[in-house]
């Protein structure tokens, strides 16, 4: 229809001015899954309107992703494009900015055998590598956003007709990507400016640690030394200010690897490699978890915490309201962008460099001494919810107020 | 329909066992117009099967590929994306194989700016010529195949319904591909056989030229000195035995750039980016055409015989019988993979280095002296037909009959 085609040219602009934010004469590289050709299109056009000087877009085919587990010889999983892999590593370091189109079906290998899909994902991350540190150390600009695909539109709405699955798909991505009103990049300016207000009066108190209670739930999480909050738009290292994430809802953290006690309790299930995972409840000592149960997939959450040492360690803690546009829309979208957004939330492994002060210069080591801890994983994970209360307590053990049942009560 | 599906998978299956003939754990290098990927999906899983580690393809698309020209900035077309040329071309040095699907709008650019569309063209020829040179001197294995697309079947079949032009030009890449048999894999083998020994005839005869005769042409064409004739399948560089082109029906070595006496008429019509040259007529003087005529786009050739100065003698003289398939199915398919293979032709431009013989160590000025021609452009020009003969020439003057009215008179 004329009003999905209008939507949809909303989401390339606001992708490509708010999130990717393109410098004239940047080159633009841009990964999508094949069912998302018409947004390719037009975060394509407004790329070029904004100065773009060429982009150019690989597209993945979740069927012939398939046909390799298929049909696939067993000697040849290793196998990763590590000329590729390079390839766009020297474009990131030659000057081009990175957007992302996610959307694929989120069970896709479910069905795969595992040993298959380990060892492929494995020898893609390992040429990855290179590329995947430009973008975590975000010394270029990047954008992440989503297209509806009919899988994906599936796993979200099961009982739904297909063609309506994905309709009510693509409505839900429109609406909390806040494209709706009037003048969405006006809008996305707003959103920006309060989520900067929170993460400056956050980085003003300086607080040592916050405080969850809520059902199930009593855990105190310490914060780094030296600790940053960060929200919304962030200046990349190439200095262009950028919105990595659209939607984003989050002000978030790096908590101290070693000063997070008590338990917590999961608060929406947890989607991850396309099995759920449920009713998740972890007892943590002195930052580690110690004891861990999930009513559903608790043996992918233990394969999961037992990946390497600091996959048991918390690297996030992200503050977000029970009344952002994503929870409101009680939709579990099964995919990390929207539902890290729907609730205040934890993430088990890797911290962000980014989440830490004064880092020039500092080694992984005195990072982790001052508390940011390092895995191979980064799984958020939804802690906060209407029912949840959380406090900041400062260095002497005071306690204040931040969110009584999931909403701000202070205003920044 | 079925019978569609069914085709479609014997191209694909012809285009990697026969075409490309990759080897357990190579890696495949794919591109592909975003209408192919039917095909794309059964060269993939026939690839997997015969053992590939890891397929990666590129799409293009049309669409974007216009959005530059419509929206790009005025000082943006001279980039490209040498980071990825470089990634292929490494990708290829470490073992991969390359298949190409063609099948664009051949008149996609045709209402775009030509300064711009020669700069980007220019821009992308500077940083693809490592990969390109790892093709043309046939260091690996490599295959062109082609898929119909809506646009090119409007081309072809511009009084025919879109949905009707594009299952016609899908059943003539079919049958011209030689797919519609009971076991097309086995006929290409046979068919392999009969072009290998037209080419060891002509190998063993060492004949000093070739002349043709036809309405409106008398031309002799003069063979280089140690030519060497190809045709079907070839051993490249790496070892393995492939057919680069999915059709192929010609037999070809390399004139000599000085000895090209004569006139010569255009038999078919001779698409060049998105133009129609016709009624082509030349006289050539010492290998060099010093005279030349076209009743339509007759400027435009004018321009291609002025690229530079190898751009109006010949690098390459192919032999096809006016019985080939292509020539039969009566279509102007306006791609020169298939029209190449519809008539006898020569090529102006840059001749082929494997179609010359002892060339380890010689570098381009001893081959140009045994008379192989040098250029930045290889235009195929038909100029056979059920009218035209051909005769050998030997060294000594006498002739003996090759071809008369447009079929081989020798039996190889
Ligand atoms: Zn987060
Ligand atoms: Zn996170
Ligand atoms: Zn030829
Ligand atoms: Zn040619």
């Amino acid at each position: 229809s004329d009003e999905f085609a209008a939507m949809l040219d909303r989401l390339g602009e606001v992708a490509v001015r708010t999130g990717l934010n393109v410098l004239p004469g940047q080159q633009v590289i841009l990964t999508a899954p094949l069912h998302a050709v018409p947004l390719v299109r037009r975060v394509t056009e407004h790329a070029y309107r904004a100065g773009a000087s060429l982009v150019t877009t690989f597209y993945s085919d979740d069927q012939t992703t398939l046909a390799r587990y298929q049909y696939g010889a067993e000697d040849t999983f290793d196998t990763a494009a590590g000329w590729l892999a390079k390839g766009m590593a020297d474009g990131f370091r030659e000057g081009a900015a990175r957007m992302a189109i996610t959307g694929g079906n989120p069970a896709l290998l479910a069905g795969q055998k595992p040993d298959h899909v380990s060892r492929a994902s494995k020898a893609a991350s390992i040429v990855n590598r290179p590329a995947m540190e430009i973008i975590t150390n975000f010394d270029i600009n990047w954008c992440i956003v989503a297209a509806a695909t009919p899988e994906w539109a599936q796993q979200v709405f099961p009982h739904l007709p297909p063609q309506q699955a994905l309709e009510e798909l693509w409505r839900a991505i429109f609406a909390v990507s806040r494209l709706t009103g009037p003048d969405p990049v006006a809008e996305w300016a707003t959103h920006n400016a309060i989520l900067h207000r929170r993460a400056t009066f956050l980085n003003d108190a300086r607080y040592a640690a916050l405080h969850f209670t809520g059902p199930g739930t009593d855990l105190t999480v310490g914060l780094a030394d030296g600790h940053d909050w960060a929200a919304g738009a962030e200046k990349a290292g190439n200095g262009v200010v950028c919105n990595p994430n659209i939607p984003t809802e989050e002000v978030f953290t790096t908590p101290h690897r070693l000063k997070v006690e008590g338990h917590v309790s999961s608060t929406k299930p947890l989607s991850h490699q396309g099995t759920l995972i449920d009713g998740i409840h972890v007892r943590f000592e002195a930052g580690r978890i110690v004891d861990m149960q999930a009513t559903k997939g608790q043996d992918v959450l233990a394969r999961v915490l037992d990946t390497d040492e600091g996959s048991c360690r918390l690297g996030e803690v992200a503050l977000v309201p029970h009344s952002s546009p994503i929870s409101r829309s009680g939709i579990l979208f099964q995919n990390t962008l929207f539902d890290e957004n729907a609730a205040s939330h934890i993430a088990l492994g890797q911290a962000y460099t980014k989440c830490m002060r004064d880092t020039e210069g500092q080694d992984e080591a005195s990072l982790a001494a001052r508390g940011a801890n390092t895995s191979m994983i980064h799984i958020d994970w939804m802690i906060g919810s209407g029912q949840v209360d959380v406090d900041a307590v400062t260095a002497d053990g005071s306690h204040t107020p931040l969110m009584r049942q999931g909403e701000w009560v202070v205003e920044a």
